[in-house]
């Protein structure tokens, strides 16, 4: 065999080992996309339950092709900030964004950045369910996964970024750059949308409006927290030669680290939250809030110290959601409390257990506590505004939320219109509907009235 | 290292990569048919789901088997049409169809392939939910899953196939030899079987019979769409040395190509349902509908050009739908329309939208508008005759469909026999089933009448 | 390339692929808790299903710490027996039990067999649903999933393992290592803890307790299916160089032998329970019951064996199932059935299929009936003497199960408290809970009675 040959042999087969390993980042991605649907449908009631499961199904829908169409190219060009570099080969129309047996790289890639696109709107989707418009749920997801958390993304998750080259940032599991971006994008939106009708008594007392099917919820956290692997499985870079393994920034590490510490955030973000609310709701919510408080450290942290950080970040969030919904904020399934607040903590808390850990790049400074301060409210600032500029102009255009009728009445009546479960009898639908023969419905489906 | 132990370390690296490729496709293929199994409970009636997931796992069990003993020498032995070649090596007592330390393929290869046919399987059952009867769909879907769709495989997704060396069909990613092949499959059984009692008013307008549980279906079709990643990526043919990625029909492409594609095709699919039905669960399915209708040319089409396809297919969809529903057709999931008719749509689209493309081989004609025309026709034919036939005679014998009354109760009640829900108060259960007293059934397990 | 840079390159290629390989083995095993958590909060009624749930998500959190800081150490530590080996390395504090860029291997094994042990956990927890005190519970699945499993594993499941070098011990798919012990752990436990109020009449006759949400139970099962796929994938070794697959004994496999006696096994096992029970839930199970079957001898069984040797396996089981519960013995899912027994007959199996098969090493036995059997009897002590001690010792304290009067108005009013489906008005709960207005809740959620 002579060198020539081998060197296409050996490069031939990392390119396929590399686009196998996203190929299944991006299936395994879906699953959280999947798990996004039945926890937020299991946390509406009943009444509403299929205008959020149509939010989830469209929300995927709408974010990958914006994302190929300027996500992609956002990426691309605007790693200095506000002022776009050449960036041409990611643009829709050029060569590289289609089919070519010549480039394996690009299309995988394209479609791990997309699922993480759409991951950031099924975050959004569960804070503003059962008063959202669809439409204007769109347009901001749209934003926000098409737009705005991939532009957090070339600043703070590119290698030739700003933010680690001005400061440093290390967010290596993206708990800033989705998870922050996303939860505070949502904080902005929830602002402007208001409470749901029933959420607080006269005297601004919350009162708790219960998932419908809290079982549906559980399972659908279960399965977020399986593509939680294909997730960060996305967020390392699996090289050529024998570089092995890096982060986003060009540190060595490998999915040996990973695997220690998204285990331990995992198990210790679950007893965190468990201990600090006894709810089932939180309790498997912890599970995501103890993973992306590590997140951003996970190639970084001692095992026994990320069991100990995810507890922390486990056991605060329910009280940041408590906080929250005591300030009138309607987070319905607490989104800012996972993924907002610990977000934001577990970027910050890379500034104090790896202060000091040393950056790749001649000029990139070190990791530090002020620059992990100070990326975190970049990140959180760069999710806000745009969240509650947006919002803000729908709610002025009246199109941010349905009519009160329809809220009380549920948005499955209107907006789909079907029922979830036809058959129930439920407390809610029995006043309403009454009882079928025989689970026939009298009107065709094609002359069902299009109400929305 | 000499040069014999670098080829023999370089042969085993990618024997081993080949073998842990269609290893995750073919696991993650099992969640299409966790996915199948809770989208066909759903869109059941409560009176009938035990009996609709019972079919489905029987599928799985039954269509494994059959595919290992006869399936496997079907591919092998008629690539030429209906006489067979030789292909002893596929038969179940040789030598290679057990395990064998130095034979890395067909175990995994006949994995792959198996769970191909349990797909055909799954999109059938959905089509005869709630009347048919259980021994009859199994032998109805191992006809299917271990022989038609595999004979139309042998023809048309085999680098020996006579529809590639004849026509230059191109089919990649199996729209016509599994989906168009299954769907009309279960056209001609649905011809034979009938329409639902209460299915279609006296005049004949049909009637909505509603899904009792739709969040099960939104989430079952969420989790057959994380499922077509294994199925997809089991369309890819991983070579060794530095040959790269083919297709089935030996041209080159890679997972890039695969996933802007995918990813455009949901997209696409999704809001071209929406657009057109409204409907969450003609929505979801126009996720499956989108993918199938660009799966033929997934390693051809540029993204954009996808995504408007799919957007064509998945608006479509549901007008066949309504068809078929008008013509006194109950196909009760739209099986033929999501896999049917976009399987078929899908492979003509290549001979549009790619014709003249080059195959590779030494006379293999070009793709081309007739050769892709006729190739779906084939696939038509090739699923509807023996579909039609077989529930023909099973339908001559009295052994297709349940009898009216126990159709009326549920088959539930008859045929498993055991409630999906024993503590509901549903408006069905609650004329026919009295109340219980704390959920405890009188009878103990093994004292439960068997009427099946 | 020069002889060193190369050699760099195939270590670095194929070490990635190590990783990569049983990163996604960690990802999928996730499924089987997504599953067990669907499973038997489908399987509880309705009054304890969220007890159920938190179950399932605490035991997967305190195990997977707990197998951090001493399971992997005793793993390494007792392949002799009772008297550990050196095995510093395998210690919280050593410096291969943390990231290290370096060390790619210690994460990703560690990880693979910390969800084995969380397995165990979640084959314990479906026994003993629905009067099982939370912190009984845990105390005990810790012991099961970081002590007693991984002791047996040190055992039987290691290469330097007595039972290898002493009995010839041959359990590749670790059907007694995790199963077998499992199961007869769970029957200790159920012996202790007793039936649950309502499941035997005066006269001692069985009565059913019906699982509230069927469907779920089978959906559950299904990912539980999907989720082996990595279990049995992370019971096969990848070695570097030449050297290709190995069971943990040093054999040579390959995964084309697993994906052979795997499907067939779940092919077989549905078909056995289904023929044997007609019942939805013993048909479901009877996939893992078949698998478990035949997975100590994957490597080894001709595929037409194997599906011969899963339908018994799959028909046996229900009657395992019965005899017991006749018996006294409330095994609330079958656990013992379907982990216990399959696991002990599928190493007992081996002995008989393929006694005299090699093994590899000097001085170590072949494989033989003897061998196999007094391995599954050491399995079965191993798992059983515990799990009645501990049970116990919990129950002479009163720790073990929850008072009578919290059993019959459901573990959800006072362990969590919540209720799953607050909308529903079933039997149980409109006999005891007023229909609320509006499906809203008067107190808020920080002001619910903590009763637990």
């Amino acid at each position: 065999m002579d060198e020539k040959t081998l060197q296409s042999i050996l490069d031939m087969h990392q390119a396929m080992n590399i686009e196998v390993f996203y190929w299944w980042c991006t299936a395994i991605m879906f699953l959280i996309h999947a798990g996004f649907l039945a926890y937020e449908i299991g946390a509406s009631r009943s009444k509403n339950a299929l205008a959020s499961g149509m939010k989830n199904v469209l929300t995927l829908a709408s974010i990958i092709p914006a994302f190929y169409f300027v996500g992609w190219w956002i990426y691309n060009a605007f790693p200095n900030g506000l002022i776009p570099i050449e960036a041409s080969a990611a643009l829709p129309w050029s060569a590289s964004m289609r089919p070519d047996a010549d480039d394996m790289g690009t299309g995988i890639f394209f479609a791990a950045f997309a699922l993480f696109g759409a991951t950031t709107g099924s975050i959004l989707s569960g804070a503003v369910i059962e008063r959202i418009r669809l439409g204007a749920f769109l347009i901001l997801a749209v934003i926000l996964g098409a737009g705005v958390w991939i532009l957090a993304g070339a600043w703070g998750w590119h290698p030739d970024g700003w933010m680690l080259h001005k400061l440093g940032y290390h967010d290596v599991g993206a708990a800033g750059v989705v998870h922050a971006v996303a939860g505070f994008f949502a904080l902005g939106v929830v602002l402007n949308l208001g409470a749901r009708i029933g959420k607080y008594s006269k005297d601004g007392t919350p009162q708790v409006i219960a998932p419908h099917n809290m079982p549906m919820t559980l399972i659908g956290l279960m399965l977020i927290i399986v593509g939680f692997f294909g997730f960060l499985g996305g967020c390392i870079i699996f090289n050529t030669g024998d570089i092995g393994w890096t982060t986003i920034y060009g540190n060595r590490t490998n999915l040996s680290a990973f695997a220690f510490n998204t285990l331990m955030g995992f198990g210790g973000g679950v007893i965190g939250a468990y201990l600090s609310s006894r709810d089932p709701f939180w309790t498997m919510s912890g599970a995501l809030g103890g993973i992306i408080t590590v997140a951003a450290g996970l190639d970084l942290y001692n095992p026994g110290l990320a069991f100990v950080l995810a507890v922390t970040g486990g056991a605060l969030m329910p009280k940041i959601g408590a906080l929250l919904e005591k300030r009138g904020l309607d987070d319905s399934v607490g989104a800012f409390a996972v993924h907002g607040f610990c977000g934001f903590y577990g970027v910050v808390l890379v500034g104090i257990f790896a202060a000091g850990f040393p950056n790749v790049g001649e000029g990139v400074p070190d990791v530090s506590f002020t620059g992990q301060l100070t990326g975190a409210v970049v990140m959180a600032l760069t999710g806000f505004i745009p969240g509650w500029g947006v919002a803000y102009l729908l709610k002025k255009f009246n199109l941010l939320r349905v009519p009160p009728h329809v809220e009380v009445l549920g948005l499955d009546l209107f907006e789909v219109p079907a029922k979830a479960y036809p058959e129930s009898l439920s407390s809610e639908t029995s006043s309403s509907v009454p009882a079928r023969s025989g689970g026939v419905v009298a009107a065709p489906m094609d002359k069902r009235p299009d109400i929305s």
